[in-house]
C-alpha cells in the first residue's frame, strides 16, 4: 500500500484562506494525499477577525499555529514578521515533515513559507503565480515562483507568464482559482439565506438592506503609496456617504498602512455618523460572497472584485492601482482615488447587468489542484528553462 | 550641492567579498556615491577565517556587524540563519538609511538582504544575477533577481537570462565580474611576492613549493547532494595524495555539509599525514589568486576556477555539479567525484597552457559598477516586462 | 582628562519613561556621565501613543530604536517579544558599547534588557527593585535584581528587601522614585495651565471640567487574572457612569489582556455613549500628573495612585490586586473589582483631604540616581551575599 | 481516574542530561506523571557530541527538538542564543501544553526555559538552585530561582540559600543531586567493563591504561576570565604532559571561550604530539563516571569533581574559580591555573584515598524528585516570603 503524500498548506491571512479553501477540502478527501494545515500570522489574531475560528468551524484540523506578526504595521514590521516567520515555519515543517508545502499568492509573509520549505529541501507548490499587480506583492509573487517546484496558476495569462519566467511548461498548470469554486456554489444557489446584521453584528445605525439595492465596500491600503492610505479611504467614504445608498463596509486586512485605513474609517464614523453605512469586521467567506452577489455593486480594491465578481457577473468599481494589470472582465470599471470619479462610476455600474466570465476557472479548481498535486513527481531540484 | 547617494553593500561570506572588493573601492571613491558596509554571517566568524579582518585591513570602514549564523550547518540552520538575517538586517538598514542596498550573488542568506531592503522600500541592486548552477543557489539567485531594481551582471549570457526573466533591459547591465579586476592586477604583475607558509602558517609538513609546479585545491560541499560531502572530499584527497604533487589545500566556506568536508579532511590528515599537502584556513583574496596564477592546476568546485581562471588562463579541474551550467572557458576540464577521473584530469591539465578569455569582463568591472549605480535613477517600484 | 561613563537607559513603555525622566535629565547633565537612550517596544508604537514623540519633544536624543513587540497581546506574544528583545537589544548594546545599562522596574520585557547586557558583561543598574506586587511582574522584578550589579531602589522597604535577596548592602541605595521629582514640580506649582480637551482631543461628549470636581481613571489589565479583564473594566465603567461625575479616562498600556480592556471600553462607549466621561489616549507625563493633582479622586490600578499620589496627597481608589503589597500611604483606599464597592469608595474619597507623604522620596531622586551611578565602581561580577 | 500530570524537561547540553537522567527515568515511570522531553541547544549539535543520540539510545522519546545556538561562541552569541531560545521554547511549550516545566541548573540558556514557561503561566520547577559559583552562571541560577515555583535543590546548603532568597520554605526541597544516582550505581559495581579506546576511538597515540593508574581531565573555559582560556588550558596541558602519567582528556562543552580551549588543545597536540594523552570527544555519562572512578585523580574545573567525586571518594585537583564557593568534600584540592601548582597537586592527590561523602545525596535523588513533583500543588503565582 502506498502512503498518502503529506501536503502542508500555510494560511497566513483571511484572503489566503478564501482562495484556497476548496483546494484544502479536495486535498483532505483525495485518497493519495494527506492534508497538513499551518495557520500563521494575522490569521491567528483577534483584531483581524481570527480566521482560525472560521477554519476550525469549517471542520479542518490545524496542525500548527505560528504566531509571527510584529507590531507596527510599518515597513520595518513587514520585514521582521517575515524573518520571524522563516524561523517559526522552519520549526513547523521540521515537526510535520511534509512531502510538499503550499505557499499561496503574494502577501509579503508568503516568502517566509517558500524559504523555510526550500532550505529544508521540501518541494514547494505555489498557488496563483504569474499574475501582475504593481507593488511589493509583485516582487514577492515572482520570487515565490522562483522558489517553487510546481506552479498551479489561476488563469491562462498567469500560465504563460510563469513559463516566460523560466519555469518548465510541464510544471505550470492552469487549475483556475479556487476562490471561483465558492463563487460557483453561490452562483448556483444565489439566495442570501442569512441576516448579516443579526449574524455578524457590526457597527452602524443601518439595520437592514434590500436585495440588489445596496453596495458592498472593501478597500485595503496600497503598499506603494504608503502614507496616502488615509486620504484614499476618505475619498471612498465621502463618495459612499454622499450617494446615501445603503452600504455594507468591511474592515481591511493587516498590511503596512492598515492602521491609517482603520483610523480614517473610525474618524469618519465619529465625525459624520453615516446612517447609510454599516461596518463589519469579518465574515465567513461564503457569506461575504453571497452579500456581494446580491449587491448592486462591489467597490474598493480587493481582488474579489477582479476574480469572483467576473464569474458572478457583479458590477465592480475598482479603485486605484492595487489590482493594476491583473486580468479582468468586462464587469470592472477602474477609477482613481477621487470622490467624484467614484460617485460617477458607482452611478453607472448600479444599473448594469453582466454575464458570467470564466477567466479564473469554472468552479472545479480545488479538485483540479488536488489532482495535479497527487500526480506530481516530487522532485526538489530544478533549473531554469533557458 | 548634491548629496552623494548612500550605497550599502552587505558582505556575508569570504567569496562575496572577493567578488565585490574592487566595486567597493570604486563606490567609495566615486564623487556621487558614499559607501556603507555591512559585514554579516560567516564573514564575522573565527572558524571561517574572519573575513572582516581582511576587509578592515584593506582600509574599509565597517558600519554594522550582523551576527546571524545559527549552529548546525544543516538545512534547518540555513533557514533559521536567513530568518534571523532578515530581522537583523532590517535593523541595520533602518539605522543606516541607505539610498540603495547591494546584494551579492546567490548564497542562501543573500535573500535576507533582498527582503530586508525591499520591505523597507529601499531600491535593491543585485550583483551577478542571471547565472545558472543547479541547486538551492539557483532558486535563491533568481529570487534575488525578482526583488532587485537594478541588475549588474557578470557576463553577456547572464544579461540575456535576466531579461528573459522579465526584467526591463534598461535595468540590466553587463559590467563584468569584479573578481576579474583583481585577476587583472595579478595577471599584469604575476610574481608571487610572498611565502604562503610564512605568511599564513597553516598545517602540514610541506614547507615550500616551486613556481608552476604545485596544485591548489578548494572544494566545497554540494548542497544538492548533502550527505555525500564526506565521500566527495575523500575522492579528491586520495587523488591528490596518490599523485604526490606538492599541493596547497584550502578549507571550504560555511554551508550545509561543510562539517562533513572539514571532518573528512581532518580524518584523512590524521590517518595519512600526507607529506605533499599543506592546509590553509584562509588567505587574502589577492594572495589566493596569485597562488593559483602561479600553480600548474586549480582543482575543486570553486567558482574561482570558472571565473578568474578563465581570465588568467590557468588550467582547471572542475569536480561535480556545483558549477553546472555556469558559462566556462576552454581552460576548464569537468570530472565527476571519482578519484581515478580526478587523477587523469590533473595529469592532462598540468601540461597545458591556455590563453586569456574575457567571458567575465576585462578587469574594469568595479568602476563600471560604480558608474552604473551613480547614473541609476533610484526608483523602487518595478513591474514585470511582459 | 577622564572620559565620561556611557550610561545606556532602555525605555520600553510609557510608564517606564515617566518613572525615569528626571534621572535621564540628571545623567545627561552630570559631568562624569554620558547618556545613551534606547527606545523600544510599545514606546515606539502608534496605538500606545508613541512615547518616543514625547521623549524627543522633551529634548532627548534617541540613539537606537528597537522594534520588538509581537502581535497577539497574549501570553505567547509576551514570551516571544521578550526573546526578540534579547536579540535586538544585544545588537543595540554591541553598537553603543555602554559602560553600564539601566533596566527599569518589572515589565515582562525588562528582563530582555538584563539578559542582553549581562551576557555581554556590561554592568547592569536596576531601578525600582525590591518591591512586591503579586503577579508575573513579581518574578521579573526579582530576576532583574539577581542580574543587576547596582540597585537604585525607590523606598526603604525596597532597600531592605533587595538586601534580603542576597545583594550586598553597599550596592543597594534608596534614591527615592524619580516619578516623585515630577510630582514635586507639580506640587510646587499646582495650577493646571492647559485645557486637556483642546490640547489632546480625545473622544467623548464631555467638553470641560471644573477644578477639584472631576475624577481621573486609569485601569490596566491584571496579568494574573487574564480572561477577566473585560469584566473588570466594565465594573469601573459602570460605577463611574452611574456616579455621573465628570471623568477623564485614560487608555491602558500594552499588556496581555489590554485588547480586552480596550474592547470593553469601546463597547461600553458605543452602547451607553456616557456623557460624563471623556477618553484620552495618552498625555505628557507632567500634564497627566497635573490633571490628577487637580482632581477630586484618582481611580484604577496604576502605580501612580500608589507613588505620586502619596506625595501629592490626592485621594485614590485602588482596584484589585495589581498593586498588591506595594507600600502605600494613607490616601489609598483599596477595593475589589466590584461596581458597588467602587462607587462607595469614590463617594468616600472625593470629600477627603490628605497631607504629603514621602514614602517614595522627596523629589530629588533623579539627581541622586545620577550621583550614585557616577560614583559607582563598575565591576561586573558579583556573588551572593550569604 | 486522574490524568497524569505532564512534566516537560528541557535538556540544553551534555552536563544537564547527566544531572537529570535518573529523575527523567523516575518521572517517566511514576504513575501520576507523564514525561515530555525537549532537547535543545548544543545537545543537538554534532560538534558537541550530539547528546541527543545518547538520550535516545537510553530509551527516552524526544518530543521536540529546538535548534537555537548562534555561531560565534562569544558573548554576543550567548545573548542571541538565549533570545532565540525564548522564542523557540515558547512554541514548544505551546504545542506540548505541559502542567509544569523543568529547568536545570544555571547555564546561560536555561533562563530561556524559565521565561518561555513563566510568561505562558506554566509552573516552573528549578533543579539545583541555591548554589554559589562566581560568574555569569551565578546571576542566571538565582534569576531562575526567582522565576521558579518549586525548587528541588541538591544539598542542604542549597536549600538554606534558596529560602534566604525569599522563597517559601515549603516549596524548597533538598532531593540531593540526580548525578549522584548514577555515581551510586558506579560505586556499587565499580568494574570498568569496557575499553574506552575501542568503544569511543578518540585521538592520540595512547592505546590503553591500567586501572587506578591514569588521570582524567575535563577543563571548561571560565566565563568570567574570557580571553584567558587559551592560557588556562595550556597550563594544564603542560602539567599533564610533563608528568607523563597516562591521561584521558575530554573536550569541553560549548560556552563563550570554548573555541579558545579547543584551539589550545589542537595546537598543543600538533606541536607536542603528547604520547601520554588520549583525547575523547564525548562519552555516555555512565562510562565517563566509571573511568573517573577507576582513575587515580580527576583534574580540571568540572562540577563532576565536586559532586560525583565526593560520593565516589575520588581525589580531585580542581583548577581556578569555576567551582568557587560550591560546597565541596575533603577529596578536593584547589589550585590556580598554574602549571607548577597543578603538577604539585596531582602528585599529592594520586596517592590519597578518600571515603564516601553524602553532601549531594545518597543516590535516590531521581525518585525523590519525581515524588516531590507528583505531590506538588501546581499553583503558578507566588510572592516573595518577606
Amino acid at each position: 500500500m502506498k502512503m498518502p503524500k503529506k501536503i502542508c498548506a500555510v494560511i497566513t491571512a483571511r484572503p489566503s484562506y478564501s482562495r484556497i479553501k476548496s483546494a484544502l477540502y479536495a486535498i483532505e478527501h483525495h485518497p493519495d494525499l494527506q492534508l497538513q494545515l499551518v495557520v500563521a500570522g494575522s490569521a491567528l489574531l483577534d483584531r483581524y477577525g481570527e480566521t482560525i475560528n472560521i477554519i476550525e468551524a469549517d471542520g479542518f484540523k490545524v496542525d500548527e499555529k505560528v504566531f509571527m506578526v510584529l507590531e507596527g504595521e510599518n515597513k520595518m514590521a513587514m520585514a521582521k514578521t517575515t524573518g520571524l516567520g522563516v524561523i517559526e515555519l522552519a520549526n513547523a515543517f521540521f515537526n510535520l515533515r511534509p512531502d510538499a508545502v503550499i505557499t499561496i499568492a503574494d502577501r509579503y509573509e508568503t516568502i517566509a513559507t517558500s524559504i523555510a520549505a526550500s532550505y529544508q529541501s521540501i518541494p514547494l507548490i505555489h498557488i496563483q503565480g504569474g499574475e501582475v499587480t504593481g507593488n511589493i506583492d509583485e516582487k514577492v509573487r515572482h520570487a515565490n515562483t522562483k522558489f517553487a517546484d510546481l506552479h498551479l496558476v489561476a488563469s491562462e495569462e498567469g500560465r504563460q507568464r510563469v513559463i516566460k519566467l523560466g519555469e518548465e511548461a510541464s510544471k505550470v498548470v492552469n487549475t483556475g482559482c479556487p476562490s471561483i469554486d465558492l463563487a460557483r456554489k453561490v452562483y448556483d444557489h444565489p439566495s442570501l439565506g442569512f441576516d448579516p446584521f443579526k449574524k455578524y453584528g457590526g457597527v452602524g445605525s443601518l439595520k437592514n438592506v434590500e436585495e440588489s439595492n445596496y453596495l458592498v465596500v472593501l478597500q485595503h491600503p496600497e503598499t506603494t503609496t504608503s502614507g496616502k492610505s488615509r486620504f484614499q479611504i476618505e475619498q471612498t467614504l465621502e463618495a459612499v456617504f454622499d450617494l446615501g445608498i445603503p452600504t455594507l463596509w468591511f474592515w481591511p486586512n493587516i498590511d503596512a498602512g492598515s492602521d491609517e485605513v482603520s483610523g480614517g474609517i473610525r474618524s469618519f464614523r465619529e465625525q459624520y455618523n453615516p446612517s447609510n453605512i454599516h461596518f463589519f469586521k469579518n465574515m465567513e467567506p461564503e457569506d461575504f460572497l453571497r452579500l456581494i452577489n446580491n449587491s448592486s455593486c462591489f467597490i474598493g480594491n480587493s481582488s474579489t472584485g477582479i476574480r469572483e465578481c467576473s464569474f458572478l457577473g457583479v458590477p465592480v468599481v475598482n479603485i486605484g492601482n492595487r489590482q493594476y494589470r491583473r486580468q479582468r472582465g468586462l464587469n470592472v470599471m477602474d477609477v482613481d482615488y477621487n470622490k467624484e470619479d467614484i460617485i460617477r462610476a458607482i452611478n453607472q455600474q448600479i444599473n448594469k447587468k453582466y454575464s458570467q466570465q470564466f477567466i479564473y476557472g469554472n468552479g472545479d479548481s480545488g479538485e483540479r489542484i488536488a489532482n495535479e498535486i497527487a500526480k506530481f513527481d516530487f522532485s526538489f531540484h530544478k533549473t531554469i528553462r533557458y
